[in-house]
């Protein structure tokens, strides 16, 4: 069963800029790396092959294009997919998922936090994180990591999930 | 095991055309369709929530963005995806698959014909096709349905694949 991790953290922490940097270490350790992340609203998805978007338009619940080295899914859902529905019908042919976002799900996380936002840190009081990565001098309980220490992330993730 | 049927034609010969006006009447009749289109080269997918298109840059072999309405997933691929393993492998939840394009498979096919292009029909060489949708006076040898005749290219299409 495909590991999940998810990387949370207030809006605005660092999530995204954490995982550019975390995936290539992963990449580059020969680990394939899915992520998922949810949006909030709904969103659009605009192919260059218009043709697929023109089917979209048109009604169709689930459009696939094709080619030798990509493939892109849309299709309608009809309620909040849990990280563990993605990983069970969709994620397959990877070593592990990083999800960003999903604070409310039971998996394991590790939060980026850093001590220009005037917020508390989640790890406060948020049960399942198992490492925070941050410039401020907290004291979690957990393992604490600088925002650049990628590598020592990616020692953490491959121990905890890959070894 | 949800049916699958392609609409061929040659390069200009309005297949999408058709799917945008097929789709919705069968949408209308309460079915649920699936559309799968193959990309010759390679493809560009551009997201509206940009963080995604950031996870696959970075080198994730695999991203998903869900909301409660939408799933959008694009992975890599190794080798062009046969339509049998589009939908074995990712489509789920509809009645029918109809895909655009993929004429060297093993699938049923409809052809859109116009008399305009001076070509051959495909039909005239290839297996497979159950139907020909055309403004030009074919005697294929099966049904021929006129290119605006929506109605009764889904009524073939039900009678075939759903009933």
């Amino acid at each position: 069963m495909t590991p999940i991790v998810s990387i949370v953290g207030w809006s605005g922490s660092g999530k995204t800029v954490l995982l550019e940097k975390l995936i290539p270490e992963m990449v580059r350790r020969g680990y394939r790396v899915a992520t998922a992340k949810h949006h909030p609203h709904d969103f659009d998805i605009d192919y260059e092959g218009k043709d697929t978007w023109r089917h979209r338009q048109a009604g169709a619940a689930c459009t696939i294009i094709s080619s030798q080295k990509r493939l892109a899914m849309i299709r309608d859902m009809d309620h909040d997919a849990s990280l563990n529905e993605l990983r069970d019908r969709f994620i397959t042919d990877v070593d592990i998922i990083i999800a960003e976002g999903f604070k409310s799900e039971p998996v394991p996380k590790i939060e980026v936090f850093r001590k220009i936002m005037d917020v508390e840190p989640l790890c406060a009081s948020m049960s399942g994180i198992i490492a925070v990565v941050t410039d401020a001098p907290l004291d979690p309980g957990v393992p604490v990591l600088g925002l650049d220490d990628i590598s020592r992330i990616a020692d953490l993730i491959v121990k905890k999930f890959l070894a």
